[in-house]
């Protein structure tokens, strides 16, 4: 029965192996890389892929300064290949990837007068789009925060957290807020991929 | 007299053509494409390159806005070739080019509440390191600005252009604000290629 019990297990383990890549195997440049405990390993060339917008001092998601802090840049960065599908439909691929990368500004930083610039980077999140890991809503979220480096993979985020309903419910495009995207929400609007329910004039109740 | 003139005129253009690729030919992805009066074609699939900073309300170069203006975002992408060279040396490699994108920024747009975010576009301009075709500083900055419409090609600026001293005495590494492109200044210290005489503190006067 032991014995029994150990080649089910070693069965187990080859075929977790086959499913999910090694999270020490040479990650792919462009496509969610998961370890066998079901953890997505940290995007570290996320800043070759596309970029998609940037923001200051936004008060939705995470990590957001209350007032009178300093108040954060974030970066939005996106898969080339999720990219491209996008362009062509409109609607985001199975494996989509996108990092928000959120960093300190800095004012009048070098010879710049009044204006804020981007400085060191605080964190990133990711959102990955993939119907067949997370069939209960079809996207999953993380959080590589960490100190003093970020994590190197990180747990999907439970279903309470706050930016699953968030997300479902205010963006403009699938689950993801392509209003904050000017290159893509003109694509989504000439291929009819805004959500019919989406307002732009909608707030979210504090 | 003439038809050697005329002769003389053909092989001149047929030179040029040889020399320049035509303005109308296909453009390669990730280099500089000039007509074969020197005019810089606008690189219209800069949003494919490599994202490396955004500013808000800079207050350095052009198209900035005075006092009580709307604020306008920056944001500057390179080749993805010049981004390896970098990477790997810390300096700019020849035909490297750099887009500057300004946008208008968007107050409260959507579930944001008093943050900027960012909306259409303004202009771009361009500067293109080709020690060849510019011999004096090494380096060309082109003004796509046009009203409706960017501009398709843009002249060489004039070296009286305020973008010429003001990059070469205000620059972290060689031509460019580096300074500003946090995980490039990161390599740049590592590679030992920030400019000695480059002061964080320094301002330009007013």
């Amino acid at each position: 029965m032991k014995k029994q019990l150990f080649g089910l297990a070693l069965l187990s383990l080859a075929m977790a192996a086959f499913v999910h890549p090694r999270a020490d195997a040479q990650a792919p440049a462009d496509r969610a890389v998961f370890t066998a405990d079901g953890k997505l390993q940290r995007p570290d060339n996320y800043r070759e892929w596309i970029y998609l917008t940037s923001g200051l001092g936004m008060t939705y998601g995470p990590t957001q300064p209350t007032s009178g802090q300093p108040r954060f840049f974030d970066n939005v960065f996106v898969t080339r290949d999720a990219y491209r599908g996008f362009m062509q439909t409109g609607k985001w691929p199975e494996g989509t990837m996108l990092v928000l990368e959120i960093r300190r500004s800095a004012q009048n930083a070098s010879i710049d007068n009044g204006g804020q610039t981007q400085a060191a980077r605080v964190t990133i999140e990711v959102e990955v789009k993939d119907s067949a890991r997370f069939p209960d809503t079809g996207w999953g979220f993380f959080d590589f925060s960490g100190t003093p480096d970020l994590a190197t993979t990180a747990a999907r985020l439970p279903l309470t957290a706050s930016c699953y309903a968030c997300h479902k419910n205010n963006t403009a495009v699938e689950n993801t807020f392509v209003q904050f995207y000017p290159t893509l929400m003109e694509v989504a609007q000439r291929l009819g991929t805004v959500k019919p329910t989406y307002d732009p004039s909608h707030k979210v109740s504090q």
